[in-house]
């Protein structure tokens, strides 16, 4: 028997890579319980592959489908935001993956946590949100988080055998987007289609407008903060366009240590599984011969403000780095139902997070409201 | 009391730069032997101000002069190749460092080791020469070996923390030095002063003309092969003009992990005395924004034989390495004395390796023996 493994958002991208990374380490990985939001049709497809002991399809209008097509196996099939609940909070798991999208991932992840299961997590949103209440819940219950973004499964990679105290800082590496060379006076006329292309990384749609605006590298500045206990000056952003970097730390004598590869989310959500061990794997290899230059630049904090608010969010600390992250789900929401402009998100962000009622050190309760109050906010603006 | 440190060597290139370590970090480490092969000067200077126990000058027509110098001090002073064998023996030290140039250093690392003490080596010959002897020898006395080259510093410095089985293999990169874009067909009219013109490091002549034939990344593919025991086939070498990546590692999953920096051998000398710690230095930091791209090009082994001539000789083990080492250490004292033409070196180097008298397990007197046939050998070459 295999660590026993749940994947929560197992139809997304992460999800998709993460059980190609199971099927090729069979002998070592087992799956226990996958769930989708409503992609039914492939949710059934790997509940037949895996066999999992149960699922959970979030939206109920699909459950039935589901159900049926579970009828001749022993898979449990659960439905709605409850039955995920219920599987975060599994005990019998060794590892969850909780490759949801968004906010709606925070509270499995501490459920995970209190639970005693160790989290691979792609959500950073949880950590963005909750880092403080996601640190005490770990200390509690002794469960540890593995990064599985690729930056700060880089980072941790390379702090693996040296002393915390020997690192001077952490840098995230940062493609820049399809925007990093656009003239920024036509930024207001970008399009949906233009935003979705990412010139390295193949990802889901919420993750590829956080690329283009640059927000993604913000709340990973958050998520690095809450990971690895390094103050916002400590954390640097640097551009390497070509994405071959994946990040690195600076230690204290000014020796540098990077992680890099192809762009491929299996090697971190691999490593995230098998940690400390960096087991054989048939993925694509990075070639020195054919990669290219590697290249790197400043990161323009006028071209993409929501790097600054990210940094401002986590000065202040509280809720704010829980009313930016909120505010931007929902803007890049409506950005993707084409309901509002480019340009809008970082206002939208900037807005949520000077306006929200700012708490000092927010209950999960707290969020919930914040949620309510941030969702209103966007929705009202126009 | 910090770390003991002796010094063999230290007013060379690398001497130099550790005595800059160890000032800067003088509660950590002190320094009780210094030795230098004939200039006087220089090393009475260090004995002044670092106060050994003892410091040993070489060429013993310089030996009158020391002495008096130390007179009203307490630091004893030895001479002759004796005398630095008898301070390779001491066995009061933490750490010696083997920064001697050339074939001379190999025996003074068996005689440290033999001894007990830890070795920091920059002198690369000692394991071209008798890797499989010191191999034996630190099993048997359990002292160990801190590479201070800056690539097998960087490689050392990504294996930390990490399983040896999960390393697929190495990747030593190497500026390819002065003549790597040179047309082939004036290599024979290559002079002394451009072969000294080495673009991104500071050092010895020796390594300096080793650098402009490539030998220096053939010995160090050797020297790589005994320090962490993979196999020719698994150390691979990649052109990096800009010397900023140091060398790297490949991890099974794919995954590289590298070491990079400005070019300076402070870092990996002070990491060979603080290892496993990477203490603050005062050195200059790396800076993203202004090192320029990053570019890998394929080594040219037409152009340079002599890296080919270290593949062949790693295959062939026994004294097949002493023999390639110990040509190249006499026809490069030939071409900085201009008596032959740069590319006489890798043609010695290949006669010697091929016709000398191969000897499968050869001791130390073996290798003496050697010696005397190969000095021989390339003062006849003309």
């Amino acid at each position: 028997m295999g660590k026993k493994i749940s994947i929560l958002g197992s139809t997304g991208s992460i999800g998709i890579n993460a059980l190609k990374v199971v099927s090729h380490l069979k002998d070592e990985l087992d799956i226990i319980y996958l769930t989708a939001f409503r992609n039914a049709d492939l949710l059934i497809e790997q509940a037949i592959y895996f066999n999992p002991e149960a699922i959970c399809i979030v939206d109920e209008l699909a459950y039935n489908k589901v159900l049926n097509a579970m009828k001749s196996t022993s898979i449990k099939v659960l439905k709605g935001r409850q039955g995920l609940l219920e599987i975060a909070s599994r005990q019998d798991v060794d590892i969850m993956l909780n490759a949801l999208v968004g906010a709606a991932g925070m509270e499995p992840t501490l459920r995970a946590i209190e639970s005693s299961v160790d989290v691979a997590l792609s959500n950073k949103e949880s950590l963005v949100m909750a880092g403080d209440l996601i640190q005490t819940a770990l200390k509690k219950s002794g469960s540890k988080l593995f990064p599985v973004d690729s930056e700060h499964s880089a980072i941790w990679q390379c702090l693996v055998g040296e002393d915390l105290a020997d690192v001077r800082g952490l840098i995230l590496t940062g493609s820049g987007g399809p925007f990093r060379e656009r003239e920024i006076s036509t930024f207001s006329d970008i399009t949906l289609d233009q935003a979705l292309k990412h010139p390295n990384w193949e990802m889901g749609n919420k993750i590829t407008i956080d690329s283009a605006t640059m927000m993604n590298k913000g709340l990973e500045v958050i998520e690095a903060y809450w990971l690895f206990g390094f103050k916002p000056e400590k954390i640097k952003i640097v551009i390497h366009p070509q994405s071959i970097i994946h990040s690195m730390i600076e230690l204290k004598d000014g020796a540098i240590k990077s992680q890099m590869g192809v762009p491929d989310m299996k090697v971190p959500i691999q490593y995230a599984f098998t940690y400390p061990r960096h087991l054989e794997a048939p993925w694509e290899r990075l070639n020195f011969f054919d990669c290219g230059d590697l290249t790197f630049e400043k990161p323009d904090f006028e071209r993409f403000p929501c790097i600054k608010l990210a940094f401002d969010a986590l000065e202040r600390l509280g809720t704010s780095g829980a009313a930016l992250n909120l505010a931007n789900d929902y803007a890049v929401y409506r950005f993707l139902k084409n309901e509002i402009k480019f340009t809008d998100i970082p206002k939208i962000n900037l807005s949520s997070l000077d306006n929200h009622n700012w708490i000092k050190n927010p209950k999960l309760d707290d969020l919930k409201k914040l949620d309510i109050w941030v969702k209103k906010h966007v929705n009202n603006f126009s």
